[in-house]
């Protein structure tokens, strides 16, 4: 049928000039192998790889040989190469490739959240300085758009907030304990053994890897560059059998939750576990997958579901980047460059479950608003509203297990200048 | 934060240039006046409403004397006004004031899904004619980026199928049914009270509105223009008490799912109502949400999820499609653009329920895997594998209820050519 509407007309809609171009990859593992046979499959994409660089000499690679080389000068150089494309673990070496890239005037594709959330501020500055753009559909919730879509959907209606399940190796985990009736450490050995955790969880089990997905975010979506280190992540890898019995009793599931929103002229941001339930959104988000969810002021509630990781979907969104390369994209950072004065801000309390054993130093006066507790072999458990700091200094406490409530209710503290102004 | 960033630099990144566009408004009913209200509460957007042109002399309206007219001629050839948005109800004459403005040099944004249905290849060819753009993300499910998603975002992957919720009146009458243990005409009637259904539900029930989205939605995901009337559609009207007893004991949820996939060079696509697994991701979607799954070969299954209708979900899609004419964004059509031969079919066998009054004229030869049937108080249920014509002309025999399978196996049928070819 579309050969019928072409054969009328030999014209076709296209305002814009799409360029062949010529990628350098840093990086051959997961996803870079990913990115490496999506695009032999997919048919009309102007983009091919001329160059990969790789670190380990010994390492056997299902390529031809020509188009690898352990020199980055190669790719970095190569003025035939108009795209880097960086796929490597280590944070700190994807910076200087990054920055090396930007000089040379090649744009950057990127998956790295941890080198993102490090140096977002920087990293934008140098596309200004150097003109050239770095993309990172990837490092967010992978196959999920969600960067597009807060850079071009998004760009007026007026965002309140964000949130979701930012890593799938922590949901997976949680939908296997309440799946297969599992204890905590069951399942996390059940993920690492089928490749869904790493053999170093802590990453992902501690909040590290949402919460640097959330860093860049925030940027997106409110135009503030918050440091990882001022972000407050509290993990899954303090629940208990007794927080799991709570859940199950209550038929609640348990959701790693990476959210922020704005309230009063600050932006508030976290990553906690989360009593969900059923007839909650992200309770239906189950196993690996990830899910955003959007909150605006006219489109109201839009919930974003796919898979968080893997070769294919990270490789696809890799994929996506390289093509908008291929008609000159780059994000404008629109929430940045519209005027206003928000500052991102912890003094926020929360509703919470906090397990502890007996003799730990928490007590109800601990508590903002303290609303039960119990306590039954050697175990306590306090349930009340509690300041976000304070929640934090717990978690990392022996022994002390912190759930948000279902549908917790977040209460940003007044800021204290306000007051004093109120009061002179 | 961002403050200090733009402080330190006095540059920032904008590659495209926004001119600020002026709007001619035809209709002010509830998406018109939902933009009206997005539009004034938005700050930041270069665009304002020049003139709106309604038909009804004697209705109150809460607007300054001096937008409104009554002749379109003050929108349609008045020089000053860059886009043209279009939100009556009348098809034809929707399609007339696209035409014009086109013809006068105007950019054209639409949420009218049955005029685009119908003349999708001629508004095609009418943007290449004209060269102005016609932009109408609101016309597919709201608030969901999903046309802006299949033409940027998902441009290169290789898009197998696409399905969901595309209705929010049947969605919400089907989750009623199900919350408050309604019947249908119970539940249909409480939606019409609280105005999530038309006085007139037809296009509505009979799954004719979730069939122009899918048309839509078949042109920008396989590159497939199909007329209205060659896409069969199965209503919500005719579930019956014991259908929804049968849903009830398996517990079961039953959606108004609209789909499309390619298969072996044809698309294939549909609209008719299924019993929904607990586990399936279209089961959590309820009320008046509506959902989108696209599927691919490399990002695998994404699930979009948002409020498919309403003044402010709409009007705020328009909104983004106005925004996007401010930096000269038009659709490519890539995948019609792109080289391929598909066909749009409708000789496909489903897994199907079909309840029917004792004496109606089906019987067990009439599937082409017949898997079981029962009879109870002169009602008929037999379950199997029909063609989709016959399902089809079924439903349109009184009492007739028609639910496809839970995860219903969907079997094209071989091309007759094909296997003639075999044969010589």
């Amino acid at each position: 049928m579309a050969a019928e509407v072409n054969g009328k007309s030999n014209q076709s809609i296209s305002h814009t000039k799409h360029k062949h171009v010529k990628l350098g990859l840093f990086g051959f593992g997961c996803v870079g192998q990913g990115l490496y046979h999506v695009l032999e499959e997919t048919p009309g994409i102007k983009a091919e790889i001329k160059k990969i660089c790789v670190k380990n000499k010994s390492k056997a690679r299902p390529l031809r040989a020509d188009l690898m080389t352990f020199n980055k000068e190669d790719v970095l150089l190569d003025k035939d190469i108009d795209v880097v494309v960086e796929l490597i673990d280590d944070a700190n070496a994807a910076f200087e490739i990054v920055k090396a890239a930007l000089k040379n005037g090649k744009a950057v594709v990127t998956a790295n959240k941890k080198m993102l959330a490090e140096h977002l501020e920087e990293i934008y500055q140098l596309q200004i300085q150097y003109g050239k753009p770095v993309l990172y559909e990837g490092s967010v919730c992978g196959a999920i758009p969600i960067i597009r879509n807060l850079e071009e959907y998004y760009d007026n209606d007026l965002l309140t907030g964000i949130e979701g399940i930012f890593n799938g190796s922590t949901n997976y985990i949680l939908t296997k304990v309440f799946d297969e009736n599992k204890s905590y450490a069951d399942a996390l050995a059940k993920a690492q053994e089928l490749g869904f955790a790493e053999s170093d969880p802590s990453l992902d089990v501690k909040g590290f890897d949402p919460k640097f997905k959330l860093v860049i975010a925030i940027a997106h979506t409110f135009g503030v560059f918050v440091k990882p280190e001022d972000v407050i992540n509290i993990g899954i890898d303090r629940i208990s059998d007794l927080d799991l019995k709570f859940a199950r009793e209550n038929k609640y599931g348990i959701k790693l939750v990476a959210r922020a929103f704005k309230k009063d002229g600050r932006v508030f941001g976290f990553v906690a576990p989360q009593f969900i339930e059923q007839t909650h959104p992200l309770f239906a988000v189950r196993n690996e997958y990830n899910a955003v969810q959007v909150e605006s002021a006219f489109a109201e509630k839009q919930l974003f579901i796919g898979k968080g990781a893997g070769s294919y979907p990270t490789g696809s969104a890799v994929l996506s980047d390289v093509s908008a390369l291929t008609y000159d994209y780059q994000y404008e950072y629109k929430k940045l460059n519209q005027p206003h004065d928000l500052k991102f801000s912890n003094s926020l309390s929360v509703d919470a479950f906090v397990s502890f054993e007996q003799g730990t130093n928490i007590s109800i006066g601990d508590f903002e608003q303290f609303q039960n507790g119990y306590a039954a072999n050697g175990k306590q458990y306090m349930v009340g509203r509690v300041k976000l700091e304070k929640l934090q200094a717990w978690s990392l406490l022996d022994g002390v297990g912190i759930i948000l409530a279902p549908n917790a209710t977040l209460v940003p503290e007044k800021e204290i200048t306000k007051e004093i102004d109120a009061l002179v």
